[in-house]
């Protein structure tokens, strides 16, 4: 071995490509993610409690065996934020904005030790007819728990939309569109036992976020904010998101105009659990399961020092066949941040701030009845 | 659904209460506290290592269960942390400052993996004669774990005096008062058994903090200090505390001059962590458990940023019944951070600074002897 | 017990002593350190995370369990964080600097719920002939786990030379050395088995890093920087390494101009994991292990707001005797970060800036054949 102060001349210097570009496309394509991850005590603890989630199904274990399940439920967002993760090196490392989540759906449970795989297909390109150096690339994934093994089960799948810079500018790029795979995917909903007496655990919950107490046309307004560090940027490496934007300061230091605040994005994920989670007490607490967020985007981007609010529109109910004890409530959530505006005055913000929303999804849970639970 | 862009008008605007007000506590009233918390590894890592705890039942699990416990045990301040936690909501969101531990006591050990769910009951209110928007509750707190387990056994129990605001200024409150309950709670010593050899593992833990080395009237000012970040923020989530003094900065924002340099306050049950193990390796490595805390406070707030330093004075010694191989020790434990003071000069802190009390607490600790474990 | 205002005054203050100076050291001297750890999921994942690991064996019990593993393995710069801190108090509690990494060894592989403990030999001494109060000492430390149980076995060994401060300048120094003892620690290696068809998951590691595919003489930029944050101050506390240039911001305030901006100093086995996280996509995610560390050192400090990059120079490649599936790779693995250089112009760095190599290592890994594996 050449001594320390002596390494020799490198006879080349790779840098390798990380991620793909709009020109690497093709129509059905399949990638099959690299890593796959196992949920361990530590990930689902800190992402579940980061997201301040208040459902007990993944805070005691004694009621979520109750209810039937094996142990802790991993949240919705949680499950969102390992799986989507996985999918972000092979198809949007390169991306400028993640445009629209399309038709996620929740289907096995996922618990702690269990392993999760994802898979990506390709369905469309489109070149941006104004900026020919960006077009949006169509994919629906599919996230899969212990591969090979008895329990073996699909946990999420989805559709989004990611606008993704080209490589190779002169590359040529032929927009196409595919359909979409249809996935089974069902949600499982653990059946009801009037034996259990789970009556006697719901104190255990909310005591006003049962079906009965959600109000087709209400908006909530959750009480709570919770700011958002720069914890965000251990968060990102710990779901092995490697998109540079959220980690790599000095690539924002190169060109800190290009960054509101020459400071770091928050990967989207992020919000997308807290919000979740911040209309938990509200909304989600005596939610069985997450069965659908049909659309959602990210209208603002969020930063450390932001602090993230939610709220949720109750658009619909209805009953779910078969299922007494329970209903389907077709909701709207929305996060928000303060910015602030000084010597100006907004209605809907104090005084020298203005709102900002930040985000939106469609979301349709199943909710317990209160005749059957409580 | 309505179209993402064109949300109803919603029907009604929800901003629902969080916590309870001094006029919302009756006398005896008993709240069976909401959630519920399995001590994951996530969990137990993330605080037991944060607080700097030295003593190895809570590190080596070998250690552990040469001792007789099941395996890793959650040390006493995280077991307060968590259970403590649990009664925030209830209690203490609308509260202005906590302002005494009583009795706290610990019974049986905490493992990984068992749920704790908490209930108090409201021993008395009394409103304040100078401001009449506040009060002073007084409650006792109760935590169990594995409820409906055959190890369902009862984990710590206290009391706290905590100041209230009312939530309607007009609303009536008529002073309370009634007696504490005997609550069975005693700690879980394991037996000494001969036969383990237990001091061929004497070297894992410190050599000078038996029940011999612990001089009555000595003070030990603990050699290491920890700078608190902004990661308190994520704790007092991960503790489902959700006071929104701790977590919100844009609650602070829009009224800085309220809080010191306009800054989130960390919660108190942190720097109570803390403080236990930064005096660890000096009086809590060869203590086999904590077995009450008469008295306790926080004597001023605690910001990121801030770093802690703990002394202790040992009060008293005596037997412990039954048990030649160990002893009691009566001890006070003092939290302190230095502000800047400048062109000051102080007696007990550089030149420059001066040294602040933050809390402060009562304790009596069981520790080993050497002549039997070492 | 006296009142909480009424504490008498101590009869004696008492500062321990934390760590040992240069004058305590004594040739062949043995310390069995304290504490000893507990993998727990959290600490598992905090770290191997935080590293930015891709290696599937560390992330997908699924994979590890295919290739002969029990389960998720830690990476070696995991267990080098988690073993090498062990030694701190004892060892380099009153370093100046770690000047050197020598013939660190890994073993048997460790697992979650596995509990390391940690011994050093003390090698030799050496006074400072320009300044007397500091010397350099020479040790060699073993880390085992699971002691007394039948899973007992060495993990790492390895030597390192740290110059440490004496406690009392007048105290006598005699310079000492003595032979290193052979430790017996030979890298843990899963037999390979055809029948267990692993080409199957060859989709879940990267496709370029294979023993061919790693040219001697190339110089591989790895694409990915991470940002260090002040996480490093909680990191080192979980890791119970008590040194305080590291944790105690209250030491740097009183001396600000010791320290490069008056920060923190990031505990170099931090970038250490680090840099190796950042490499592995590149040439450590088909490794089997990591073989041996022959020299290594940190060539400048890391504080937080650093951005840390990576780059690896494969100086060598052999067979692995009796295992025509593996190779070894000798590499030179450089961590890097870039400060400000307003004005100048530097040809390895944008302009404005200035590249500052931070770490180096001289690392043998055992690397998959393509042949074998894809």
């Amino acid at each position: 071995m050449p001594k320390p102060n002596e390494t020799p001349e490198p006879t080349q210097i790779i840098r390798k490509k990380t991620g793909n570009y709009l020109e690497d496309f093709r129509p059905g394509q399949i990638y099959r993610h690299k890593g796959g991850k196992t949920i361990t005590e530590g990930l689902f603890t800190t992402f579940t409690e980061f997201a301040m989630t208040t459902n007990p199904f993944a805070k005691n274990a004694r009621y979520a065996r109750a209810y039937g399940f094996e142990g802790l439920v991993c949240p919705p967002g949680v499950v969102m934020l390992v799986a989507f993760s996985q999918t972000v090196e092979d198809i949007s490392e390169n991306a400028r904005a993640n445009l629209e989540y399309i038709d996620m759906k929740f289907g096995a449970p996922v618990y702690i030790g269990d392993t999760l795989e994802v898979e990506t297909k390709i369905l469309g390109v489109r070149v941006s007819s104004s900026r020919p150096n960006l077009g949006i690339v169509h994919v629906q994934s599919t996230a899969r728990k212990n591969i090979g093994d008895a329990t073996e089960a699909i946990v999420a799948t989805w559709q989004r939309k990611v606008q993704v810079y080209k490589g190779d500018e002169a590359a040529p790029v032929e927009d196409f569109a595919i359909d979409a795979d249809e996935i089974e995917c069902e949600l499982y909903l653990p059946p009801y036992d009037p034996a259990a007496r789970l009556s006697e655990l719901a104190h255990l919950s909310s005591g006003d976020s049962y079906f009965e107490d959600l109000e087709v046309g209400s908006r909530i307004e959750h009480s709570r904010g919770r700011t958002v560090t720069d914890e965000h940027i251990s968060m990102t490496a710990i779901l092995d998101n490697t998109s540079q934007v959220h980690c790599n300061q000095f690539m924002i230091d190169l060109d800190p105009k290009q960054y509101v605040g020459g400071q770091l994005i928050v990967f989207g994920g992020i919000p997308f659990a807290l919000c979740l989670g911040l209309s938990c007490p509200d909304v989600g607490d005596n939610a069985l399961g997450d069965l659908i967020y049909t659309t959602g985007r990210h209208t603002a981007p969020l930063q450390a020092g932001d602090t993230v609010f939610a709220a949720t529109q109750i658009l619909d109910k209805c009953d779910l066949p078969g299922r007494d004890d329970l209903g389907i409530v077709s909701t709207r959530l929305f996060g928000h941040k303060f910015v602030r505006a000084e010597g100006e005055r907004f209605e809907d913000a104090p005084e020298g701030w203005k709102k900002v929303q930040i985000f939106e999804l469609d979301r349709q849970i199943v909710v317990k009845r209160r005749s059957h639970y409580a």
